[in-house]
């Protein structure tokens, strides 16, 4: 880590830790994807890889707006909840309730990634780089729509499904 | 991980991560306190640790309602995050860019947290466990509570501070 002289300095070094949370979350999402049972959560977890990998192209231009390269800085925080997902994924247990375990990381993940922005703009802001704060807000508000739409999806019917000994298979109201 | 067979097993399981997750923070933010330079963040990361000590008690306390016991899982995801924050305690830069470093990675923790939490309450609620998803939803209001007040003390003039080439020292409006 390089010493912390100038808030420029620890924009650039927090945009670079997000680079490598959101790149790592472009590799995992795919097993979190199949490794999920329902459909509904297959799908919304499908979308926000796609935002996801628009959310890397999206630092890459402001890293180029700031004239600099990302990179040389693994995430360890993202690591380390990443970690907590993948041990689900291949679990031998029920379906229902193992796509209850993948929200709950998921959604651990998406806050870590609405703590990191939103610190991020607060430093962008402070520095009057009003354009970079700006591009830095729309995927922030696309993490936060990432994570309602989980509880939704939770609170929609895998919650009581995974409640119910023999949930797997039952009817579930939308 | 144990196998996954009941949501029961996947709340003991939630609860011993956040046990594992809240008991490192205990561990870590008296490091966080001497390295901050703010004695507004000082204090109010003080306040934060005798409630995470409460929150510790509160976990323990549903443990025993539950006729379990805590312990057998460490919290990666809380590991990478405070391995993040640490990296910033005995950096060689200026003391107000560190100070907006050390309120963005105590916010990251904080907002672990409140997923964290916010899935373990769900999951109890889902099992009928209301007892306690109110004590769960008592320690969540505390981190949401924790997380604002790390918002204002940046906003009320530690980023402003951080944003000038020679901040320390000068007059901040709060």
């Amino acid at each position: 880590m390089p010493t912390m002289s100038t808030l420029h300095e620890l924009l650039i070094d927090e945009l670079n830790d997000i680079h490598s949370a959101e790149h790592q979350l472009v590799q995992a999402l795919p097993k979190m994807i199949e490794g999920a049972n329902s459909e509904t959560l297959r799908q919304a977890l499908a979308e926000h890889l796609v935002e996801t990998e628009e959310h890397v192209n999206r630092l890459d231009e402001i890293f180029t707006t700031l004239e600099r390269s990302p990179g040389g800085k693994k995430c360890l925080g993202m690591e380390g909840l990443l970690a907590e997902g993948a041990a689900l994924i291949g679990d031998d247990g029920d379906p229902d309730v193992l796509d209850a375990g993948i929200i709950g990381a998921a959604q651990r993940v998406e806050h870590y990634e609405i703590a990191a922005y939103g610190t991020a703009i607060a430093h962008a802001e402070a520095m009057g780089h009003s354009e970079i704060a700006a591009r830095l807000k729309k995927t922030l508000a696309e993490e936060v729509a990432a994570d309602r739409r989980l509880t939704e999806i939770a609170e929609g019917g895998i919650n009581r499904l995974a409640a119910t000994e023999f949930g797997e298979g039952e009817t579930v109201e939308s």
